[in-house]
C-alpha cells in the first residue's frame, strides 16, 4: 500500500477515534520504515549519493509517514528544546520557511545565522563558529551554491568540526549538517522531487521504464547553481528510470555527477544518456524538468575572478555569458515542445521559481500556457520538501527513527486543540 | 460580570488550588463567548467592518479570555506546531513584538518573512510565495500600509491564493491572514483601543452616549498612515458613542471609511459627525485621540510619483506637505485643549508612539504635560494587542474557541514553573 | 562531590531506570542550591559585584545542575510561552546563541529587536520601547559594549522602566535583564570563566591560592571593549585567587572595578595586584588570560568624538591608537612567555575570538602554537555560557529555583525522543 490517501483529518486537531483503519496503515508504514537497516545515525545529509539505496528508500518513507501524521493531525514533536541553526550563505524563501517548518515540527527552534551579524566577519575561523552555534544545537542547515568547488567543501569543514568538538567532549551531542543546497547537490529538491513523482505514479517501485528529460531552459538571469539538475540525475537515476540530461555546448554539469547518474543507471537496470538538444530530450518524456544553469567551466573561471576581486572580469564574464544565454532562447519549454512528450501529456516539474516568458520574463523557461496547466503540480511537488528536512532530522539524530514514530503514533497528542 | 478585577496570581506559575472563584469567574467568561455564533472560522481579520457585531463581540471576549488566562499564569498553548508568518512592509516595533508575543502564547513558531532574504525580489509571484510559506503554516500576519489602495489589496490576493492553494490541495490547512495595518484599517489597534475604552468605563454596554473625539494633530513628520483614525471611526460607532471626526481641511479619509462610520452610528443609535476645528471636537468630549495623518489625496498622488519612480515628485511633494502640515501647528492636544474637554479631564488615548511637543520633537501632537498624565493609560492601551492578535487567531483557525478554552481551563497547566 | 563526572547518556533521549546515583547526584545538587539563600527573585543580572557572594555560588550551582540534566536528556522547559528578547547593540555569534539556546531551552522564545528594523530609530524612548516589547516577555537580554559609561547606564534605565511598567500595571511580570555585554562588566562571560577554571581544579573551593594573570594582549584591533578584564579581576579575586592585571601604560581599567578587586581580595583572602609587565604576571601563573582591549581614556575621548560628530577626529584617534598599540607587539601570548608561568603549564584562557599570529593575523594576542595546546580547553569554557544565561534567568524569575528543578528531575521529562 504505497501511497494510501489522505488519511481523514476532522479538523478538530485530531483524527477522530474511529480512524482506526488510519492509524493501522500509519503504523503499517512505521513497520516497513522500521525493516530497512540504515547508517544514517550521526551522521549528515549532503549529498544523495554518499547514501545507500536503502537509506533515500528510508528517507522517503520516513518523510511520508511524517506527511500522514501531519494530515491526521498527529503532534510529531519529539524534541522539548534544540536549536535548529540555519546558514544562508545565498537567498532563499521556499528552502528558508521549509526548515523553519520542519524543525518547528520536530520541537526544535529555528535559528538563523546571519552572517552579516555575526563575528564571522572579523576572520574567525569556521572550526570554531562551527562550535560555538553548536552547545545546544541538534542540526544545521546549510546553502552554500554560489561557488563552485566550495560549498560542499565549506560543508564537510563544517561536520568536521562538529565530530571533533563532540568527540573532545566540547559538544554534549553531534548536531547534523543538512545541505539546503550546495555547489554539487540539492538533496533537500531532488528527494522532494522524487517524492512527487513517487505520488504521481502510485510509488517507488512504479518509476522504472519512466523516461525524464532534465533540460536546460533559457534565462535571461545569470549564474543559476548546478546542483537542480546535478541531484535530478543522480537520484531519478537510481530508480530504474531512463533519464535524459540535455543542454546546449558548453553548459556541462560537473563530470563527477554524470558518472555517478551512469553507475546508478547500471545498477538500477535504468539508463543515462546525454545530448544537446531539447526536443531529442522530450521525445516521448513521461516526466520533463526544463530549468536553467550556468555551466560549471564558467562558474570556476568566476571563482578565479571573485578571488583575485576582479569585478571587472566579472561584469565581462556575465555580460560574455548572458550574451551566450541568448543564443539559446529556442530553449523554451512550450506547447510545441510539450507536444514532442508522451500523448502530449508529459508530467512538467520545477524547483520554483520558473521563469516563465511574458509573465516574469518576457522570454524565460516556460511558456506561460504550460506553466498555469502545472502550476499547481508545481505546488504540490515543493510541499514535500518540509518532509524531507524533518525526515533527515529524523535519521539523522535518532538511532531508531521507527521507534520513535511508533511512540509518536501511540501517544496522539494532537497538534492542534486542546 | 464584564470586568472583572485582576484574577489573583500567586507568582509560583499558577493559579492556588482554592482560587474557585476565579476559575469560575473565567469559566463564566468562556460560557458567554460560547453562545456567541460566529462567522470567523477559516476567515480572515482584515478590516472590522467586513465583521458582524456579534464578531467583534466575541473578538472581545476571546482577548479578555485570554488576558485572564495569562494573569492567572494558566498556559493557553493551543498548538504543539506551527509557523506564524509575519511579513512587515514597514517599520514596527510594537506590533512586531505583539505579534511575536501572540503566536507564542499559542504555540505557534513566529518566523519573519524579510523580503530583504528571499527570493520576491527576484519578480517572484505573491500567489506563489503566499503558499510556498504556508505549506504547515497557522497565520501569516501582514503590514502594508506604505501605499493607499495597495496594502488592503494585496492582503486580498494573499488570502485568495491560500483559498486556491488549499482547495487544490497544496496546503493541508487554510492559514488565517491577519491585518496588522494596512491603508484602510488597522484592526488589531482599534480592537485593543476598544478593549481599553470598555476597561475604562466597566464594558462594552457601558460606552453608549461617551463623545471621542478622532482628531488629526500636528507632526512634523510626513505620510503617516490613515489607518488608525479610519479603523477608530468605523470601530467605536458601532458601540453607540457619538464619534467625531476633527482634521483640517485637505486632510480626508478615504470616502468608504466615512460611509461605514455613518452606516454604524445609525444603526447603534450612536452619532458621527464630522468638522474642521479641534476645538469643536475636543469640547465636553469623555475621549480624545489626536493623533497626525497625511491626507489620502497626497497619498495617492505619492503613489503615483513612486510608480513613475519621480523622486524629485517626492521630494516636492514631501517639501509640500511639511509646509502644509505647518500651517497646522495649533493642532495640538495641549493644556488649554484639554480644558475643553468633559469636566477637563477626557481620557487621552494614542497608538504610539506619540510625537510629544518639547520631547521627541520641538512641536508636536501632544504637550509634555499632557501626555506625561496619560502616559501610563496608554502603556495599559497597548498591552491589549497580543491578546487581541491570539484571539483573532484563535477564532479564525477553531471552529469552536470557546470550547478550547474550555479545554484550556479544565486542564491548568501552568504557563511557567512545573 | 563539587563536580562530578558526566552523568551518563544512554543515547536515547533519556537516562536509564536504573541511573539511580546520577539522578541521586543531581538532586543533591539541588539540595544544595536549596540552602543557598539568594536575593535574585525579580532582580536583574547586570554586574556580578552587585551580587553577593552566595548569589554568584547559587548562580554556579544552578548553571551545574542544567548542565547535568542537559546531558542526563532531562528537559527543564520551565515555561510553556513567553518572548525572550535580545538587544544586540554590537555584534555577536557566540553571545547571540548561547542566548537563544538557554532561553529555547527553558521553553522561552528568542526574538531579537534590530533596532534598525524598529521605529527605536523615530526617536522614541527607552522607557516606552522597553514596555512596548515586554508584554509578554520574561527575559531582555542586552549587549551595549560601544561606548563607556553608555551601556550599564543603558540597562539600568531599561530595568527602572520595566519596574515602573510593573508597578503602574502595564506589564502582568516584571522581565528580568541579563547584560550580555556592557561597558563595565561580561557576567555571562566572566561566569562561564569562573565554571571553567572550576572545573579545572575540581570545584570552587579549590581556587584559593591559584595565581591568575589577566594580562593585556597585542592587538591589530582597535577599541576592544574593558569588560572582559574588568569582569575577570572583580569575580576572580571573589574566590581567593591572586590575580595580576597587567597591561602596557595607558590602557588602564575603569578605576571602579580595580577597587572592587581590591575590596574582593581583601574579603576572600586572595590578592589583587596591579603591573605594567607581562612577564612579572607571567611568572609561575597557574592561569593566564592575554587579551586586547582599548583603555578607558581612549573609550572616553571616542565618546566625546561621536557625540560631536566629529568623524575626523575618531578616524585620527584609531589611527593614535595602532600607533600605539604596534608599539606593544611584545605582548604577545607566546611560547617563552608561557614557559615562566608555574612548570610551563598555566592554564590559557581566552572569550574567543582570540587573535592568533600567523592564523588570523600576522601579529596577534597569542601564538599559533600555544593557542592549538589549548584550543579544545577555550571552547569548553565557552561551552558554560548558555547555561550561565539559564540560570541567571531561573534564579531572577523564580522565587525558589530549586524547587523548580526538584520538580524537573522528578518528571523526567526526555529533551529528545518520546
Amino acid at each position: 500500500m504505497p501511497y494510501p490517501g489522505v488519511i481523514g483529518y476532522n479538523g478538530a486537531g485530531f483524527a477522530s477515534e474511529d480512524d482506526v483503519s488510519d492509524a493501522r496503515a500509519i503504523a503499517g508504514m512505521i513497520d516497513a520504515l522500521g525493516g530497512m537497516k540504515t547508517g544514517f545515525h550521526d551522521k549528515d545529509f549532503l549529498l544523495t549519493w554518499l547514501h545507500s539505496d536503502v537509506e533515500v528508500r528510508a528517507l522517503v518513507q520516513t518523510a511520508r509517514i511524517l506527511e500522514e501524521l501531519y494530515k491526521a493531525g498527529i503532534s510529531t514533536r519529539v524534541f522539548e528544546s534544540g536549536l535548529a541553526v540555519s546558514n544562508f550563505r545565498d537567498k532563499s524563501t521556499r528552502t528558508r520557511f521549509s526548515f523553519a517548518s520542519a524543525t518547528d515540527l520536530l520541537g526544535l527552534c529555528p535559528s538563523d545565522l546571519d552572517e552579516g551579524k555575526t563575528q564571522i566577519s572579523h576572520g574567525e575561523t569556521v572550526r570554531e563558529t562551527a562550535n560555538m552555534i553548536s552547545f545546544l544545537t541538534e542540526v544545521i542547515g546549510i546553502r552554500d551554491d554560489l561557488f563552485i568547488h566550495e560549498g560542499h567543501r565549506y560543508m564537510t569543514e563544517v561536520a568536521g568540526a562538529l565530530d571533533d568538538g563532540y568527540r573532545q567532549g566540547v559538544l554534549p551531542q553531534r548536531p547534523c549538517v543538512v545541505n539546503l543546497q550546495c555547489d554539487r547537490d540539492h538533496p533537500t529538491q531532488s528527494m522532494a522531487d522524487l517524492m512527487h513523482v513517487a505520488e504521481l505514479y502510485g510509488g517507488l517501485e512504479n518509476l522504472r521504464g519512466r523516461r525524464v528529460a532534465m533540460t536546460w531552459a533559457y534565462s535571461p538571469a545569470y549564474g543559476k547553481p548546478l546542483s537542480v539538475p546535478q541531484g535530478i540525475i543522480t537520484l531519478f537515476t537510481r530508480f530504474g528510470m531512463d533519464v535524459t540530461l540535455a543542454h546546449p555546448e558548453g553548459y556541462d554539469l560537473l563530470p563527477e555527477t554524470l558518472d555517478v547518474a551512469r553507475r546508478h543507471a547500471a545498477a538500477s537496470g535504468g539508463s543515462f544518456s546525454h545530448t544537446h538538444s531539447m526536443a531529442d530530450a522530450f521525445r516521448d518524456a513521461d516526466i520533463v524538468y526544463p530549468k536553467s544553469w550556468a555551466s560549471f567551466r564558467i562558474m570556476e573561471r568566476r571563482v578565479e575572478l571573485l578571488k583575485k576581486k576582479d569585478m571587472k572580469g566579472i561584469d565581462d564574464l556575465e555580460k560574455e555569458c548572458l550574451a551566450e544565454n541568448a543564443t539559446h532562447k529556442d530553449w523554451e519549454c512550450n506547447e510545441p515542445m510539450m507536444a514532442r512528450t508522451r500523448g502530449g501529456k508529459a508530467h512538467y516539474m520545477h524547483c520554483l521559481p520558473a521563469e516563465i516568458s511574458g509573465l516574469n520574463f518576457p522570454e524565460g523557461e516556460v511558456a506561460m500556457s504550460v506553466f498555469d496547466r502545472y502550476r499547481i503540480e508545481t505546488y504540490r511537488e515543493a510541499g514535500h520538501k518540509p518532509y524531507v528536512i524533518a525526515a533527515a532530522i529524523l535519521n539523522c539524530r535518532f538511532e531508531d527513527p521507527a521507534a520513535v514514530l511508533r511512540k509518536v503514533l501511540d501517544r496522539r497528542v494532537p497538534r492542534r486543540g486542546v
